[in-house]
């Protein structure tokens, strides 16, 4: 049994950035959270793909240790699909196309054993399928993570806080935080989450870090300076993979844990940009990661 | 003498934001610069105003013990007037109205004892005039800072270059960075300010912190998380200000050093976005200095 299950999408995208571009590329929040929470812990995928699925992709997410029999291949139909774009300012993607395909009729049902997950990630999914999701296990799971994007706050706004409401932690950047709150302010849109009962909140900046709030305490987390940025397509997820897979290794959701998580997530997230699709993700080691998180506590410290 | 000479403009400023709105209030840069500086170290003003400009102003000045001889007043003429206005992203400000007036024709004299100062801090006005300043000097100040912003890089691009290669650390804002170098990327940006000979360069992010990059070396300073932002005019001044009054006290341009100096500078700027004008600044102590100082330390701390 996978000790994180991770729902979300699993996609085929094609990607532009002013570096370069990528077509019918591996993507999805399934897939970045997942083969980032494998450095971790094995994690499960709960998704949906077309028979235009690629094998190598499953075969892929198999040579990392990911238990992809919660993944329903649907014959005769195609994977969801997304077309996007960056420019210059390579913090927001500029959405050309989404041809949700097999994602419109998408119902997960997990088996027996997913459903009785230690952890469990709602990657970026509609957040009806999220609490679908979290209505199906067994017992509440030991940590459950959540993220979300704009999109769900413009068309199911209710359903996205009922996601929080239900969940430990939320992740959301910030662009989506302040319009979910309607605030300007990070710090009253995070005590918003918190009085929603959300444990804790996390919110994501992009190239310029995070910061995760819970019980009066806060944690500023910087961004890793990136020279070469090329496709920041999934880091978020990444970052959200990561996070999970990290506190399931460690089981311990205690404030000093959770700051080395969120600073092990960022590491991932940041090499993840370092190239398109999954390219990256794909040959990561711990090795890698590790090192970084001693670049960073390099650069971070007075 | 006054260890640490600032140029800068002297304002009276309009200012709006979603908060509230401030009207005819002190502003400019050497008005923050100086008084953010006199926290720390003996600061003197090199400026001019108009017989318009209240006497209470200068009052205030001296108080702090900021030496406002080099203040010119010039008589039947106004003080510069700024008019601004900030939206809910309270991030960029809207200028709606620049009246230069008295900075029309400024041609700053420094005195023979301004001179002869060991710290030289050449605030956010005309880089010509920043030039001028410069080469009054008897001697090569031990750290000469420089701030510049977006108006001079529309329009006098070529000078900015050359105060940038001039100074021995050159402070703007990550949008700044952006342009000047045209490019996204401000670790990029960064390498190019020091390629110009600039050994330090800091790159100011608004709420999300700073970043230092020195000899092949990086310091990423986050922001610290405020709720009750007023308005932040002034704050990126209050930084600078700061900074070379951290240096002055400390005499120490160390890796080290300069990362504390940071710091410091960013918990005073910090202070300065909680009020309009320098109502903050009026009234702050090194005593709220430094218990800020520590509650930054545990909130990046992992």
């Amino acid at each position: 049994m996978p000790k994180v299950v991770i729902v979300g999408s699993l996609a085929l995208d094609d990607v532009k950035t002013p570096f370069g571009e990528a077509k019918s590329a591996l993507g999805g929040s399934a897939t970045f959270a997942s083969l980032a929470c494998s450095l971790f812990s094995e994690a499960g995928i709960v998704g949906v793909v077309g028979d235009d699925f690629p094998k190598e992709h499953l075969e892929l997410f198999k040579s990392k240790g990911i238990d992809t029999s919660g993944i329903e291949i649907k014959s005769g139909e195609k994977t969801f699909h997304w077309e996007g774009e960056y420019s210059h300012d390579l913090n927001t993607a500029i959405t050309k196309k989404t041809d949700l395909n097999v994602l419109e009729t998408f119902n997960p049902k997990l088996s027996e054993e997913f459903r009785d997950a230690d952890f469990l990630f709602l990657g970026n999914i509609d957040p009806e399928l999220q609490l679908s999701v979290l209505s199906q296990m067994k017992k509440r799971p030991g940590l459950v993570i959540a993220d979300t994007m704009n999109l769900w706050i413009d068309i199911k706004r209710e359903k996205v806080l009922e996601v929080v409401k239900k969940v430990d932690l939320i992740l959301m950047n910030d662009g989506e935080a302040r319009q979910l709150f309607n605030t300007s302010n990070l710090v009253k849109a995070a005590k918003e989450i918190l009085k929603l009962d959300s444990k804790i909140a996390i919110i994501k900046k992009g190239e310029h870090g995070c910061i995760m709030f819970s019980g009066g305490k806060h944690f500023a987390c910087a961004g890793y300076p990136l020279e070469n940025v090329k496709d920041p397509t999934g880091s978020g997820d990444s970052f959200g993979g990561s996070l999970i897979g990290y506190l399931a290794k460690t089981n311990d959701f205690n404030e000093e844990n959770m700051r080395k998580a969120l600073v092990y997530a960022s590491c991932v997230a940041s090499f993840n940009a370092e190239g398109f699709s999954v390219e990256k993700l794909k040959t990561l080691t711990m090795q890698d990661v590790e090192s970084r998180y001693k670049e960073f506590e390099e650069f971070v410290k007075f």
